[in-house]
């Protein structure tokens, strides 16, 4: 007999079948076992009496099962209707236990909600994920990247795949993780940025889903050591307008799909779908940090730059005064901006350099890029960088490149504010952070 | 003006557009200019002459130009039969110079084919990936996983995303990039094996497409430190056998869809579709060595293992008497696989392991794995490994672990294969092997 899937059982009423999954919640009435029994696709109940109760009393949570019965009506006071296959069960007939366990299940997979403190939550990841909750924190991050690539291929953009053990720091900086390469100094990739630039000379339009590391010591809701960054470079652009006037159709596109797709679970988490305006605001974050010290009074500390309480504030008034929870941040400092950005045509302390906010928290960052290899050159002497270091990076300077920039974005801060999470660890499988490093 | 892609200029003969892209090829034919103009969509013909003629003398391979002109047909005997816009050409009336170069490029880009030596190829990537031969094996990459990614969704398989730095050695041996993870011992994941047999447990089907790590000192024509691997994993299996069937559709449509969309590509290679058998034929390894002995007269060496000749051999083999391109080798010997993976049930020395060769190439692994706790630490004992190393990952299987198993693939192997390229590393953007650390 071939395996029925559960979301299948609801049009096999009358039937004898075949399920497989594991013992999601049991409970003992005495000569009768109600089994909730989960496999990818739903939850069935399964009833054993006679025969077969003797067996199945003694099933536990989360042993895995292939049990041969007959699906039938449940009574209409008996129906469910908070699952999908509530109206039906399973008269349990023959029970094949495929694997046991050897400790019992922290988690009670008949609740809902998982109640559990962040640290438990990560430290079991192998028995959490499998609860519906974190289930659908993953099947929306499929959906997310599933989107990201088909609106990525509508704009005409190439898939590539670049490496992430890489010769050369890309920005120059710490940060990264660094370890021995047959001899030689190497590190792990902190983004794509060079290799991505170099591909805009070979197909003007990329874009790349790949791991990027982070040695950063960061103790916060919002940062990972490794995550998965949603990267773009695109060629020949008038300015940083049309790299924003593109992103915006991605993030739009993403955030349509999310919600399209995943009603119900956006529902199971109590959220509501972000408000879209027409088109993003865009404002210089100068200007941001006045409005936010003459709205809420808040000084933004630092002349260059805009920290977490300032970019919830510019969130905020987003919100409030242009129904917006999307808005983008423009002309950073230059300071603050690694050497590849192209500096702002009216004030050369300033770059066009752009951060997009979302719900008030920065997801994501884009520039142009200088593509002139004097200027290039220039630049990274006057950060008291070598050029040589970066000798393969500035060659392909040498041979003609396009007005160009892009942008990166982090899955991870995606989902984790669609969903309204308390952390963006909560958003990745199993994320890695200053103490985390297993499982 | 907004600016028309080249491959839209066939339909706009007569009129007044605006191109951009490279000089891909200059003629001076004194008093007048020809140009063959490169963009990500094709090659346009511009002839420049009386007003433009004296800046279009300047041009030179590889500079980045705004191009307006007007479409016109070209006479009947100067049409080009070899390119999309054979049969029209642009009539140059401004052109706006973009970006110059530095440096004469090393390749004539007029030509068809490449003729360099691997480490010119290698050593100039920058430049070479822009050449259309170049360009077309990323686009069949491209291709490859897109195709892999639609097969495994249509198969119900959930794409996941598992992280690269690890804290265990997963095969518990050498082989890893290892680095201080703040204060810590870190790992490169070799594959992700250990978490996708984790995800297992939530998603029963997954698949993960992401960059692998081997610090291994080969110096080959089918090695990498770094590539793409095509990982999957099911759960509720009843042995290898559904691992190989599941694969097998896979592995069809992957090789259809190249076929199917990138004919003209593989005619550009001089290269045919690979020879698909209804069925692939799935040979004992042990089988296939003595065939190989009475066959061919060569003698495999070593009792538990197949050497690449030995590979060649089989799928030679496997050509002339079966008509196929690719074979299944089967139950591999214990010592030479893993120590999850699951003994073979007639022959203790055995696995339920496989291996998928492609036209006399290993380009995928599989195996059914352990899933029971005990025998799982037992393994890692009998292999002097210890069980306290691998706690998390054992962790899983105190928790109910269906029957499983699962396949990766090196989709540069493939690329590789299907172009019948000299070296793996051609099917990779910036290859890295133990000299190669750069670009």
């Amino acid at each position: 007999m071939k395996r029925s899937l559960i979301k299948e059982t609801t049009k096999l009423d009358g039937k004898k079948i075949k399920v497989c999954g594991w013992v999601n919640s049991f409970r003992d009435h005495g000569k009768i076992v109600f089994i909730d029994l989960r496999d990818r696709t739903g939850i069935l109940q399964v009833i054993f009496d006679d025969k077969v109760y003797k067996k199945a009393k003694e099933l536990q949570p989360e042993w895995v099962l292939l049990i041969e019965g007959k699906i039938k009506q449940r009574p209409e006071k008996m129906q469910n209707k908070e699952i999908e296959t509530g109206k039906i069960e399973m008269e349990g007939e023959k029970i094949e236990i495929l694997s046991k366990t050897k400790k019992e299940p922290l988690i009670d997979f008949s609740k809902k909600e998982l109640n559990l403190k962040l640290a438990t939550l990560l430290d079991n990841r192998v028995l959490v994920l499998r609860h519906e909750q974190s289930r659908i924190i993953f099947k929306i991050f499929e959906t997310t990247l599933e989107a990201y690539r088909k609106i990525m291929k509508k704009l005409d953009f190439t898939e590539i795949k670049t490496p992430k053990i890489i010769g050369t720091a890309s920005e120059g900086g710490a940060n990264f993780f660094t370890f021995d390469y047959f001899g030689k100094k190497a590190f792990l990739a902190q983004s794509p940025q060079f290799y991505k630039q170099i591909m805009v000379g070979v197909f003007e339009r990329v874009f790349e889903i790949g791991p990027v590391f982070r040695k950063e010591p960061h103790f916060t809701t919002r940062h990972m050591n490794e995550y998965i960054s949603l990267d773009a470079e695109m060629g020949f652009i008038e300015g940083m307008e049309d790299i924003m006037d593109e992103f915006e159709r991605v993030i739009f596109y993403l955030i349509e799909e999310v919600s399209k797709k995943h009603k119900k679970d956006l529902n199971f988490f109590g959220v509501e779908k972000p408000k879209i305006p027409k088109k993003i605001p865009r404002i210089k974050l100068q200007e941001m940090k006045k409005i936010i010290k003459e709205e809420y009074g808040y000084e933004v500390p630092g002349e260059n730059d805009i920290d977490p309480e300032g970019e919830k504030l510019a969130g905020k008034y987003a919100r409030e005064k242009w129904s917006s929870d999307l808005l983008f941040l423009t002309h950073y400092p230059k300071s603050k901006r690694p050497f590849y950005t192209m500096p702002s045509k009216d004030n050369l302390e300033e770059t066009e350099g752009f951060d997009l906010i979302f719900k008030g928290l920065e997801l994501a960052t884009g520039s142009q890029r200088i593509h002139d290899y004097d200027m290039l050159k220039e630049n990274i002497k006057k950060r008291k960088l070598n050029p040589d270091d970066f000798e393969y990076y500035l060659e392909v300077f040498k041979y003609g490149m396009p007005p160009h920039g892009g942008w990166a974005l982090g899955c991870e801060r995606l989902v984790c504010k669609l969903l309204n999470l308390s952390t963006v660890k909560k958003a990745s499988l199993f994320p890695r952070d200053v103490r985390r490093l297993i499982p």
